[in-house]
């Protein structure tokens, strides 16, 4: 169990007694990445036993309130802790300037410095990396919002040699970090063998990827291809398509669609219309067409 | 029962699982009057039934985040439900860009006004009033940030003449209203007859202190005298005296004297520091000055 993510907040727009605005944390590795920020996400991570503390990368999918105005209570209250280390804010540029007209007016001095980074929404870029994980931003379709989605892999692992091959052919110790990163070997003679007569299968990278908020688009499915975990909004059910539209959120079955393209193992959906009370309608309409298919409640945790 | 107030939230700085930072609402006379709004206020409202729409008037003590972090959400939702009508919030005066910074940059366009009133937080003055209460803003102190506490108080009744008295010295029907407002009696000789013997004693005005944050100060005890319902803030418990000086708060047994000092009927104490996982403590402390302490929980309700 490598990652795992906590489901803070599953509402659309407003919250309501059951269900905060969006937030979801993703554990991976021992990091702790905050995705979208609804109000009150601080007291959800309390709530939910999530060491806000240890969260250093906050990734904002797009500036409507539902999904940001979580983020200036928890910068302050991070600096009430005394925290001394960065915290990074992937978002769109205006965000930097909405979280320093608070502090600025509220007079908050912080001991620990925010860097803000800039998410370009109209590309599919590469925009945090470590030794572990890499995130990759992709353009989403809401209004005229700019807004990303966010996907979460695990590096590729190096691969393993076939041990016996290695010593039959001598190869030497300078090749064998080459051969696990992937190239074909070639010998003193010039004779080349392809890898994978050398190498096991690749072990496969985890990932997971967060869609919010979106209107039905299937330009990202290739990004996404073959995720682990999908996280697609579905703020309607199929009885109302024509609101789905009109606004630029998606159904439960549209959700279903992409997740079946992608060739995702599971679908998890969430930002419900407040006019729900109840998200068997929704599973119902996303299991017609992708039976692994589950509608969020806050507080889920999903391991894998 | 004209008096109602809930309790929306306890803590001090940071909210906790269980919980809010400060919100309180006072309902008078069927109107619902909003006493700061901590982050996550507007949830505290739907978990505790209170009809938030029905909000036209907005009390900010001061510019602390965990007693302001919850107006932008709150106004934006105010929006998305459609209202109409103004509203008004009455605050130091930097709160209006606060809120005009984020509106602006995040684009939110309101279908509706607020209209903003400037506390003077140096003054004791009336910031607010209509035909059955009024507000009164006083200063708290609170080191060097402007903070005002604030009196709801019914307005006077009308004085109910002694019908036989009345009768027997054939008082003019144009001069009654002037009696039952208080005025002495002269007839048409010139006699003076005294207010009190034309007069039932009249009927008591209710009312309500809400006092945080501040730390220990009796200069606002003549302004609330009296009170019927008194919520000081208690930071700390007895065991962290040095520590209310320090951050200019108070403990439970100083809200509790200013309680004594006050002739308040009933004092409720919150802004609980989160070092405290019970509040028994401040009840014993502060009993031991004023019997009638309550240390409060979220969704308390108040009547009298």
């Amino acid at each position: 169990m490598e990652f795992e993510l906590s489901i803070l907040g599953s509402s659309s727009a407003v919250p309501t007694s059951l269900r905060n605005t969006t937030a979801q944390v993703l554990k991976a590795f021992e990091r702790f990445f905050l995705i979208d920020c609804g109000e009150g996400t601080q007291r959800q991570m309390r709530i939910y036993k999530i060491p806000f503390e240890r969260i250093n990368n906050i990734f904002i999918s797009h500036l409507h309130g539902d999904h940001c105005y979580g983020l200036i209570a928890l910068i302050s209250s991070l600096g009430l802790k005394n925290r001394t280390s960065p915290l990074h804010i992937y978002a769109h540029r205006k965000l930097e300037k909405i979280i320093n007209c608070q502090l600025d007016l509220l007079n908050v001095r912080l001991p620990y410095e925010i860097v803000f980074h800039e998410i370009d929404n109209t590309k599919t870029e590469v925009i945090y990396e470590d030794k572990r994980i890499y995130v990759t931003a992709f353009p989403l379709k809401h209004r005229d919002i700019p807004t990303s989605g966010f996907l979460f892999k695990e590096k590729e692992h190096l691969l393993n040699l076939k041990k016996d091959i290695v010593e039959a052919l001598e190869i030497p110790i300078a090749w064998r970090p080459r051969i696990a990163r992937g190239e074909d070997y070639i010998d003193s003679d010039g004779k080349v063998y392809e890898n994978n007569i050398l190498t096991h299968t690749r072990k496969h990278s985890k990932s997971f990827a967060f869609c919010s908020d979106t209107a039905f688009t299937e330009k990202f499915i290739d990004t996404i291809k073959d995720v682990d975990l999908l996280y697609h909004e579905a703020t309607y059910a199929n009885d109302n398509k024509d609101l789905a539209k009109k606004y630029y959120h998606s159904t439960a079955e549209q959700a279903a669609i992409i997740a079946k393209k992608a060739g995702a193992k599971k679908l998890i959906m969430g930002h419900f219309s407040t006019r729900y009370k109840k998200t068997k309608m929704f599973e119902d309409d996303a299991r017609a067409i992708f039976k692994e298919s589950y509608a969020v409640n806050d507080g889920d945790k999903f391991s894998f």
